[in-house]
């Protein structure tokens, strides 16, 4: 099923990034954006439990970037820009550093900071959003609940990484609250709409692929992966009634513009190789233009906690990102084919990932069958859809022998919607 | 139908500015940003057939405005963001330097370029773009070819301005080419979809509205209204056959992502406010939150015009904006509703405007009724959908008692598709 070359863990002089179940060993790196008490954000890598302040290194000339200064912004965008060989560089750096028995272990240590007394900002500029439809899983619940199990997937979903564009300015990093949005909505049985709070507020499981280089015109799907920066956990908070009255004829609008939550910390692509893993079998042969020229998924695994207001966590669907019928890179190269331009810090939603089993659902809408299987919770609570007060939280890592490659929590509290305002009364 | 305050023409020194049909009187003051020979492009100010460089006179202490110097950038954000005051503080001098017995026109009048001598750029940074399909008769029109006159609105249509995310990096100024896209085409007939180029390409005419004030959860129409800086004309072009094939179940997405033209001179709200028009008489009353306080579209005459390669132009559709069912600040106060944050720099597109009349048809697949009724152009050529070649120009202005507030052109040539790259074959 996979192809992947395992690798060793590579130790460091931080104690913590050896440990068997630590999410950011050497091999990881993952880049973020972090301030301490009242300190200007700045960029940081997670290594074990501590964050090195990349900014001070690159400020004291332990970082040389090819066309640097590139960590002097509180946002990782100007990395992305300098190219692939600036990120090869930077990586290639960043290992020598840390390793253990770096010589340069006495300059370097000043600058860690204790993860747990940093507080996480969005780690990039995020240009523009897509999200895509593209886990067979959940694109067949989803089609069997709306339109019956004949007509589950629409005709194109084989052909085409159905995609469509979201909202740039709603995506928020792990940690902020999500107020319960207040919609339009109309409940099948009744005559008119009204105005008032969501009540079937959802979470979707995915990861999301940030571009890292700009493009104009199509491209090949070898040259889309070669675009892709790294990753992130993402959570594509849907309103399901909302759409529901909304999506017809021209897709999702208000109903995914409340909040996308990502991860805090990028993995980049490259920390992912060894864990490549292999597209599904192709029920109708792709057209070429989004054939994989390699295996271009990775093996990732992932779930989903749900924990209710003062309750118990429950670990309510596992999965793994390999489900997905379309990787990042065809994804890409799709979006690209009009001609429409990427830009680099654009940020594409793989597509909620739901794996065959029910409890490999990424959403509730499949997970309680869009409510008429509620979903028992440690504790003996139920949920079909969030309450006020429940914390998602979404995390994932690749396994590798001996170590693992992870992506911290992806985490957000549901706040109780605002009062309807008097306008719209 | 229109409650417009009829104001008089306000003359101007610059005598070109004082003619019946100038677009850009001094009632008008539109912004743009422009360049000349090698020079870097500067925010300038459209009067009759000059361009003020209105960087220079805010260099010169000409130009003094609140929380200044907003005009030393190549963009109109900055003035945005400074807020409604700022605007009628800008419109306020700019209308006194430039009136007829000015005492400062021998100072400005060195500021002043040729529109003829300069190019034009994107006159403010795109921050993101949605598109909305709120016209009555386009949504007939089109509902009836696709679904038959009974369905020919979906159920939410008269209650919803339905809007759907579009892509800000495909937004292009007037006079920039267009290349006819490649994308995913399945012929209703055929078994399997092809990669190729588009064979209904496709123009919508709409209005675009800029939003001037960031906002974080839900505002009224009055307040979206008051947040809306300026309007440009716009066209959509559209890939009718992708998006047959690729828009259910979560709506256009390539089709629309090739390019977005907009006119250079961004209107602002101020310059429009005479010519104010009232929505249509609503068949299902709208809920409150979208109830509009006063009229609050605009009566624009608008045109569209075609010209084949080395041929005349025929206009092709005449309309106006008042044909609107729901107005930009409508739709700006339903896209707050989930708490989607707004942003300066946000472009609105009204959805395609068209009339009751054939001849007001703001799209081709209207105006030759999907391919069914061909279009005769002046010289006997037809068109059902565009040809490579042919140059579309959108035309706008709202007509005042002597005077006029024009948009100038909104203008675009097709080129040939490329050729299918070797990995897409």
């Amino acid at each position: 099923m996979t192809e992947r070359q395992v690798t060793k863990l590579l130790t460091s002089w931080v104690e913590s990034a050896n440990r068997e179940d630590a999410d950011f060993p050497l091999n990881n790196l993952p880049l973020g954006v972090f301030s301490v008490g009242d300190g200007e954000p700045r960029c940081g890598v997670a290594i074990g439990d501590r964050i090195v302040d990349v900014a001070a290194l690159e400020e004291a000339g332990l970082l040389d970037l090819p066309g640097g200064p590139l960590l002097d912004v509180p946002f990782w965008n100007e990395l992305m820009e300098a190219g692939p060989e600036a990120w090869a560089a930077f990586r290639a750096r960043m290992t020598e550093l840390l390793a253990e028995g770096a010589a340069e272990q006495a300059q370097v240590a000043p600058h860690l900071v204790a993860q747990a007394d940093a507080e996480m900002h969005l780690p990039f500029l995020v240009s523009e959003y897509t999200d895509f439809y593209a886990g067979r899983h959940h694109a067949t619940n989803v089609g069997t609940m709306f339109r019956g199990a004949e007509n589950a997937l629409p005709p194109n979903w084989l052909h085409i990484p159905i995609g469509y564009n979201g909202r740039a300015s709603s995506v928020v990093v792990s940690g902020t609250d999500v107020r319960r949005p207040l919609g339009q909505l109309k409940p099948p049985q009744a005559e008119v709409p009204y105005f008032g709070p969501c009540k079937r507020f959802d979470l979707e499981l995915e990861m999301g692929a940030i571009v890292g280089q700009a493009s104009e015109g199509p491209i090949s799907v070898a040259e889309a992966d070669a675009m892709i920066f790294g990753y992130v956990l993402l959570n594509d908070w849907s309103a399901r009634d909302i759409q529901a009255w909304e999506y017809q004829p021209l897709g999702p609008f208000q109903a995914k513009a409340t909040a996308t939550t990502i991860s805090p910390w990028i993995v980049m692509a490259a920390a992912l190789q060894p864990f490549r893993a292999s597209g599904p079998v192709r029920e109708k042969e792709l057209l070429p233009y989004l054939r994989e020229p390699a295996p271009m998924l990775y093996d990732i695994d992932l779930e989903v906690a749900l924990t209710p207001e003062g309750g118990a966590e429950s670990v309510i669907s596992r999965t793994n990102y390999r489900e997905m019928y379309y990787c990042s890179a065809q994804q890409l190269a799709h979006h690209t084919t009009s001609g429409c331009p990427m830009n680099v810090g654009d940020l594409l939603g793989s597509g909620t990932i739901s794996g065959p089993e029910k409890d490999n659902r990424g959403s509730l809408l499949e997970l309680s069958w869009g409510g008429k299987e509620p979903l028992e919770l440690t504790g003996g609570a139920t949920r079909s859809f969030l309450e006020d007060g429940d914390t998602l939280t979404l995390r994932g890592h690749a396994q590798g022998d001996g170590y693992r490659v992870g992506f911290g929590d992806c985490t957000g509290k549901v706040l109780p919607a605002m009062d309807v305002p008097d306008w719209a009364r």
